[in-house]
């Protein structure tokens, strides 16, 4: 049966998936490339387990191509540029190296993009024109779906929402300014703001049973549910500032919807809730009520996988979706 | 020969043209609606110039139809909603008012479209696919053109940048949320700014010599040009206000280029100056000179005026530039 890879390249890890042009994952791999210091050793690591995943499905699956979703990627050019979550130098030619290395058609969008091309053609966003999916995984990214296209911009930037600057003056980010959402409400930011706490004052928190190296956004969200006060009012804080973006964002193109994708967004309604509480306190009137928020309508992580790859089947005109962008 | 009017209805003051299917503006007139208390007024003292003024021209031009661009509006609805600078009840069926009133066919968008359908199809947005419009006027709107086409957003109200909040615990603003762009940066915010200092402080400044009650933005990029440094530094806090928004835009989608169009666009250099220097120092890295910011490529409200009245040509089928949307 012939299958396409799709590959959603991230900063603490990579997720490999076997997809049909129907959008099914039939196998999945997660790549650790946390510890890689560079991009020789990331992408030697990253083609290693690609081999060891394909060797062991040869025998069922026929690969037709590679879908990567990749974050600050010029995918013009086929290059990572500035990555600011990865020890990378500025410019890394990454369409070539998966070229040179596997001989297979290789397409490249930003990671972002390739959520949103899976929630259009695979989920939730099946059924409407005008909506936008932000992912909040170790930085933050997404992209536009209007008028039923995606909008990629014209140097193909558009949906870095993670650079929105909501603190003129606030945190470093890693791309080099200061107070840039992804500094707050990324997994990423969300445990510098929990580590501060903890580390600052001397409330209870039932985090602080864990060592400060191992604990994870993940650990963040659970303690929440139990009801831990440090750990909720943690969310309610990323809930202010990803409620205010999205309303800006309201006031901005009035999409029907909005997805939240990534890893946060597995915290579903311990932070589902305070993001709605926020975006109705602060979005225009007129659109009080009218534009719904919820989790992406694949599981997690499927939607940067099976869009990755769609990139591929379009080109083989296997599928007729929606246009990738005019 | 067959003209259409075009109205850009305004908070201090709406616009009139006349205007031909290539654009061209052959008559114009502008009636003060500042004083009119309530919606009655309003209409009774717009209806009576409009009358006025196609009599004046009635002997050479016939009037196909009317073409109006208006803050808040619903264009389904046919109606202005909340619209935050007028003295209207919640909801106005401004569309039902000109039709029973004028007998022709009307067409109604909202302001910010109007404009940027404008320069779309008659401005210096006629050779890009992507650029973002941004009216500085009484309040703030404007529109978005992605991908070749205007975006109106699910419900109609995309492109309400003014409401971008921009300090989560600001000024109030007429939408009755706080923060809002407008409130700081459109030609109101900007008088209350100068207001603000010349009441609080006792710094010298040419403006002193005007009455407050006569102050109007203008004088303050008169006096900026003159060299007045108060007004040089209430420009520049506009500017950076500004430029953090559109820098924020550009990272959500990456345009080709912004158009500031209305009357404070008027201040052309005063206003740009500070505007790209912040606009450069916030935005995205990777998008460092890559996006121009410019002033309308139309005169001085024209884009309005000339891209209201072609929601009438494109209905006719008498002009097929752009999708308008879908």
């Amino acid at each position: 049966m012939d299958v396409v890879l799709g590959i959603d390249i991230g900063g603490t890890s990579s997720k490999l998936g076997l997809v049909q042009a129907d959008g099914s994952i039939i196998a999945k791999r997660s790549v650790d490339t946390k510890r890689c210091k560079n991009e020789e050793a990331f992408f030697a690591c990253l083609f290693e387990e690609i081999e060891l995943f394909l060797e062991q499905h040869r025998a069922n699956y026929h690969c037709e191509g590679i879908g990567i979703g990749a974050p600050s990627c010029d995918e013009q050019a086929g290059v990572l540029e500035k990555a600011a979550n990865f020890p990378f130098a500025d410019s890394v030619p990454i369409l070539r190296l998966f070229q040179d290395h596997f001989g297979l058609p290789v397409y490249l969008t930003k990671d972002g993009n390739a959520a949103t091309l899976g929630e259009a053609r695979y989920g939730a966003g099946q059924y409407i024109k005008n909506f936008v999916l932000v992912t909040l995984g170790t930085g933050i990214g997404g992209g536009l779906f209007l008028n039923g296209r995606l909008v990629k911009g014209n140097n193909g930037w558009a949906g870095e929402f993670g650079h929105i600057i909501v603190e003129p003056d606030g945190r470093p980010c890693g791309c080099g300014r200061r107070g840039c959402l992804e500094a707050y409400a990324s997994a990423t930011g969300l445990r510098r703001t929990v580590l501060q706490r903890l580390t600052q004052g001397d409330e209870g928190s039932i985090l602080r049973r864990l060592a400060a190296s191992e604990l994870e956004a993940k650990d963040v969200y659970l303690a929440a549910k139990m009801g831990d006060t440090l750990s909720l009012e943690v969310f309610d804080g990323v809930g202010r500032r990803l409620g205010l973006a999205l309303a800006n964002l309201a006031a901005t193109f009035d999409p029907q919807a909005f997805f939240l994708a990534g890893g946060l967004a597995a915290a579903e309604e311990v932070l589902l809730t305070p993001v709605r509480k926020y975006f109705e306190a602060f979005v225009l009137p007129q659109l009080r009520g009218r534009i719904s928020i919820e989790t992406s309508g694949l599981r997690l992580n499927e939607a940067a996988i099976a869009g990755a790859a769609s990139l591929v089947w379009h080109h083989k005109n296997l599928i007729t979706t929606h246009d990738e962008c005019k």
